[in-house]
């Protein structure tokens, strides 16, 4: 099957996850994605270790989001790697950054500049909270963006503390909506033959995931508010939230009262009706959370799901792995880094049935400037 | 500005979140996003109700992920309508649904028959859990397609309960990448002349966000357990997480201990060093802890900023939207329903300095059947 962005070059001039996530989706898609790093570090993303794992000079992390793409090495203040740079620009469709407002500037790599070289190229910046403000300069890291965003005030339940996503969400959305924004822009090139310039930030990213959020406190002026017990949605009534059996733990989803309770048969709940379920829901939540400790997840599966209502156990990593509908899936693939397999997640999209899969393992700093370079010179 | 997607035609047979999300964002693009409903009731989203808000018969949240849409309701156990639709198929450029597996099939709607059709559409299928396996047909609902992907062991601290992410997480990041495999399969289209069948899923989606959590568990076998105290990433290292101050709360990124001490100045920390910091976070964090509830939150803010250290105040929703840096975002826009102005958040991504804004409120159920009966006519 012919990959959908055969031909399609992309500069990555990126570090950390948020452009590197992007990049590896449009290296799954069949681009030609190539890092441009800075010598001797590269990437900080090389030197950033989760659970201090490394697979060579760089870290696992490093190695899982930037498979698939060629690294150039040049330092960006010697005239000759601005040349070789800017030959490479004539030859690219896409720019992607994620750089703080003014790096790209100072090495004359600003949009308009870029522009000069080639009208058409798709010039894709990153930031953490925009361009303008007093915050244009701070770190635009993925805790700090969740934190000024509101986000943390959603997890957990009323009275805990602010509760962050346990995982980079600002960085993961960014670069997802980064993906967006260069295949439409690839699009509309198509059409009008124009390039574009794209701007995107982290920030921007999370407020647009909590759209219920703000659109709901627009009306009302009232802030989204956790329920006090087993909270999953500032917004939802009871019963919605996880809960607590005889053995481990139960997902409970929308469902009607009366629903519930032909299987709950419980005479406190019997006094709270289906218009109460958003005011009342902390009392409500707290009779549930006493009735679904009367026995184990699979009793009360069974008989909910007899019932169709939207139940479903709680799993770990490991209980996940062993369900079927996980191995059916093939989520997983190996690459090869030195003489080492590692396995990790593909491109959770699906085309034709097939797969994007790939072995090929991230480059090692600069392992691709001389090649490049050759090429350049034919 | 020419939009991106001017000229493309999706049909969007959805409901709730998944789908509606992914329709939203390519009708902001510049498609034609027909929502293709069952008479009567539609969309079940039109009845799901956040906080109890609604604007006319729908709700609120209904409406702010599906303006900029038309529709068209249709009988699809009735011969006519189904003819009815396949002249729209005819003329559409994607299709998108997120029904269960087996329903499109009973309506003959299923890729094989509508490529007969359309060869070159692009088919796209959004299903909770994959199309195979035990759980096919259960609900591909948002918190319970969390607490089967192993997500709700993320956030909170180790001690607590399963925490799922406070927002539909699942539904939003498949529908963004469902926008993804929508965009890359019309380039592909436009290159090779070829329609595709697009799969993806909820749980897929999940799996793939947690790329470092599965990744790091196929390496070392070992679960990623979430710290003790205020954990901000099962797999990052002290002093990472939100911290109680003397007057509110502070956001604390990746930065070295020895540099943090230099503010803190703090005795019992120094006994720690840079290696320690992933096997001994809990000691460290708590001595950390303790340390930052004795000044305020902007005192600890201006003290650390002054070292380059990555620190943020966490915010809530009114606090932020104070912040000049928000407002310089342009966030908002409004759409109006009946008499009545509402505000909602804008699409994230700007291009060539502009926002995607549409003042176009989410259709009544089966506003456009007619017109588009006429329009085919012609």
């Amino acid at each position: 099957m012919q990959l959908p962005l055969k031909g399609v070059t992309i500069l990555e001039f990126c570090q950390y996850l948020s452009g590197p996530v992007a990049g590896l989706r449009l290296a799954d898609f069949g681009a030609r994605v190539i890092k441009i790093e800075q010598p001797v570090k590269g990437d900080s993303c090389r030197q950033l270790a989760i659970k201090n794992f490394w697979l060579d000079e760089s870290s696992l992390l490093f190695h899982t989001i930037n498979r698939n793409k060629e690294s150039v090495a040049v330092n960006l203040k010697n005239s000759d790697d601005i040349t070789f740079i800017k030959k490479l620009i004539l030859k690219a469709d896409v720019i992607l950054h994620n750089f703080r407002p003014g790096v790209m500037e100072k090495w004359g790599l600003d949009y308009a500049s870029v522009k000069k070289i080639n009208p058409g190229i798709v010039y894709t910046e990153i930031s953490g909270y925009g361009k303008k403000g007093p915050w244009k300069n701070k770190p635009g890291q993925d805790l700090l963006t969740q934190s000024i965003s509101g986000l943390t005030n959603s997890s957990g339940n009323n009275n805990d503390y602010p509760i962050p996503f346990g995982l980079a969400i600002g960085d993961y959305l960014c670069g997802n909506q980064a993906v967006q924004a260069i295949l439409a822009a690839l699009i509309r090139r198509h059409k009008t033959g124009q390039g574009s310039l794209l701007e995107l930030s982290l920030l921007e990213s999370l407020l647009d995931f909590q759209f219920e959020f703000f659109t709901t406190y627009f009306q009302t002026n009232q802030q989204p508010k956790r329920s006090e017990f087993n909270n999953g949605h500032s917004l939802l009534s009871a019963p919605y939230g996880i809960y607590k059996t005889l053995d481990s733990y139960i997902a409970v989803a929308m469902m009607p009262l009366e629903k519930l309770n032909k299987v709950l048969q419980n005479k406190e709940l019997e006094k709270y009706n289906e218009s109460e379920t958003f005011k009342k829901r902390d009392e409500i939540k707290s009779v549930l959370a006493k009735c679904f400790l009367t026995a184990d997840t699979n009793t009360w599966l069974q008989k909910m799901h007899e019932h169709d209502l939207w139940v479903m156990p709680v799993l770990n990593w490991e209980e996940l792995i062993q369900t079927s509908t996980y191995q059916r899936l093939n989520m997983e693939q190996e690459f090869v880094v030195g003489n080492k397999k590692i396995k990790t997640t593909r491109c959770p999209i699906r085309i034709n049935k097939q797969y994007f899969l790939s072995t090929i393992p991230a480059p090692k700093l600069g392992e691709h400037t001389e090649k490049l370079k050759k090429e350049l010179e034919k």
